[in-house]
């Protein structure tokens, strides 16, 4: 039987790795960068910039939002996300566990699963492997990710050992319940030499704890996933923790599955990942950080309510050539952010989508020519160049 | 010496007239709808959109709110509204004074002009006519609107003669500084055959006392102006008073000048203006209707809120051609909306704005076929047909 996914490497160096990921709907080359849809749009971008413009080719939904509105026979009705939402490219769906654990309280959690309060009305809802599952099975998302728990960034030991076994007891029933909706399931999507069905993919916890990284991600390869991702990172932890665990982890990670690194990160944090081995990476940091009127820039990050910007008729990044630097000031665009005028939050949205999806496209390129570490190194200063003067 | 604007008819069908206006910047066809770009920016529809795929010719600024903010010197180190924004096709400014009348509280009205409290920051302001003209040749509009002042919609006889008779004093003013300016600055924009200059329309008062009306037009043509402007409806009075008007005095406005209509309105008020001799519109409904979840369509206003487009596939308007109702759902706009996301509003905008400038090329289309009349009544049949089951 053919796969759902089809991974290659195209090339690599050092641990960096360029590679081409095919799904059912779209064509992926790594490392990627996947903007957040979080209820089926991303916020203050069109789709039809995301595909004309910035060429993504995938991008997230939460389940945990689309499960409690519109809910999964909304979806259904619709032939899920894809038809509901308009985007035709690939869905990667996360499987709600990191939003019950962050988003809600009185939860309830047990073997079976999680029982929780909806954050919107209050009423009881519940989670667990299999009902995420079925959920992201109606979504009818490329890929899909299993049900696990995510302990805090700053769990001892022993709890995120136990945290672990549970994830890794819930990784089990997530693969079987998959297989079954799979089984049942009508392929659709275009690539003929694949399957047409959902992929699957593994999450790696452990918290700051290496030993533990390495039991979860021994576990997880056992129980055999198309893809892997690590979970758990930039949930409060120190820097340094995160990069010591990809360091430790992350060319450890099946060579031929595709590598993804959850909810990362800054552009530096895309950088240290790409550079030890991950090739997938996604974050509300372009469009939540675009709403408080902050740019990401070839030379760091600015704030477009820096006085100095006022009257500038330069773009906010001269090194990028997305639609809103190739046409608008600095002046102008502090004048819509001062104004309250939501253009600012749209434009300053966009410009940071593109930056990202733009960055991974040159590591890309860097990593084909053989060129990562200085790439890496020169990309790096110039982030950290003007930091100091752009009133952030 | 050559005019600002090239204005000719041409088809008439009644009262009702399909023209053409030419300015430095651009050619607009007429009935036209222009959209208001409040602070240099239309709400949540990028210029992108307005050129390409809606075709606008014409959008408005606001002088009161640019003059507080960015202010004046800094549009002028721009080099202009135009620069500034990014907008190269044509801008009508207005004079600032409905704001001030509309916007502000603490105003000292004199023969002198009127001395204010930003709403912004409390700070003391004054607009006259002739700060007005000063402001609108920094922001160099291709329309400039004389200073005016506009009484309530339900000012007396005495009330609205003595504030037209001060709006006569105020015009003969605006034009004095207007052409003072003209003659200093440099000409701007393509089309050889004009001056390069601004324009200067004159508006006339009298709010709902038809011989007032008619005496502000005779004073206002008298002074002479590139266009005429009816000023003063749509603040407060009954439908039929200005319908009344209109019926009274759009005819009697001159034909060799465009006739605008400020501040109107729905698509019924557009389409009855259009029937009494009206050439240009503007209004922030479509936007501002967008923010809040309504929806002008062919079959009457609809709103998104409403629980029966939960699971709707059918767009917003299956009779119009814009981006959004070819892409998205009724249902999957209505989850955005609910869902708090910022694309609903940018969405609904859009798809509004795009509504108005259609219903005026249809209804450009129907004067030259001679078929005006019918036009209407069909239309405004369509527009009411389904209203009161559309949970508006």
């Amino acid at each position: 039987m053919s796969k759902p996914i089809d991974w290659k490497v195209d090339a690599s160096d050092g641990k960096a790795r360029a590679g081409t990921l095919r799904t059912r709907r779209s064509v992926i080359e790594t490392p990627v960068f996947m903007p957040v849809g979080t209820q089926g749009a991303l916020k203050g971008v069109r789709f039809e910039w995301l595909e004309n413009e910035m060429d993504a080719r995938i991008i997230l939904g939460n389940t945990y939002h689309l499960f409690l509105r519109p809910g999964v026979d909304a979806i259904k009705q619709f032939g899920g996300l894809h038809r509901f939402t308009s985007w035709e490219r690939s869905f990667l769906t996360d499987s709600g566990g990191f939003q019950v654990f962050s988003l809600t309280d009185l939860r309830k959690l047990t073997e079976e699963g999680v029982e929780f309060r909806s954050h919107l009305d209050g009423s009881k809802r519940f989670l667990s492997p299999e009902v995420s599952m079925e959920v992201q099975a109606a979504l009818d998302s490329e890929i899909v990710m299993v049900f696990d728990e995510c302990p805090p960034g700053d769990a001892g030991h022993e709890q995120t050992r136990s945290s672990l076994e549970l994830t890794a007891r819930w990784a089990a029933r997530s693969k079987k319940r998959f297989n079954e909706l799979q089984s049942g399931a009508p392929a659709s999507g275009g690539a003929s030499d694949l399957s047409g069905k959902q992929a699957l993919f593994g999450i790696i916890q452990g918290a700051g704890h290496l030993d533990l990284r390495r039991e979860s991600l021994d576990r997880t390869v056992e129980i055999g996933f198309d893809g892997y991702a690590i979970g758990g990172l930039s949930v409060g932890e120190e820097k340094a923790v995160m990069y010591d665990v990809l360091d430790h982890l992350a060319h450890q990670m099946p060579e031929d599955a595709p590598r993804y690194l959850m909810g990362v990160g800054t552009p530096e944090d895309l950088l240290e990942g790409v550079e030890k081995g991950v090739d997938m990476f996604d974050c509300v940091i372009p469009t939540r950080n675009g709403r408080t009127g902050s740019a990401f820039t070839s030379k760091g990050k600015l704030n477009i309510r820096n006085a100095r910007f006022a009257l500038s008729d330069e773009p906010l990044d001269p090194g990028c050539s997305c639609s809103v630097c190739k046409r608008y000031s600095l002046g102008y665009l502090r004048h819509l952010y001062q104004a309250g005028e939501m253009n600012a939050s749209i434009m300053l949205s966009h410009h940071n989508v593109a930056f990202f999806l733009d960055l991974m496209r040159r590591a890309r390129a860097a990593i084909i020519a053989g060129e990562y570490s200085q790439f890496k190194r020169t990309t790096l200063e110039n982030l950290r160049a003007s930091t100091p003067e752009s009133g952030v």
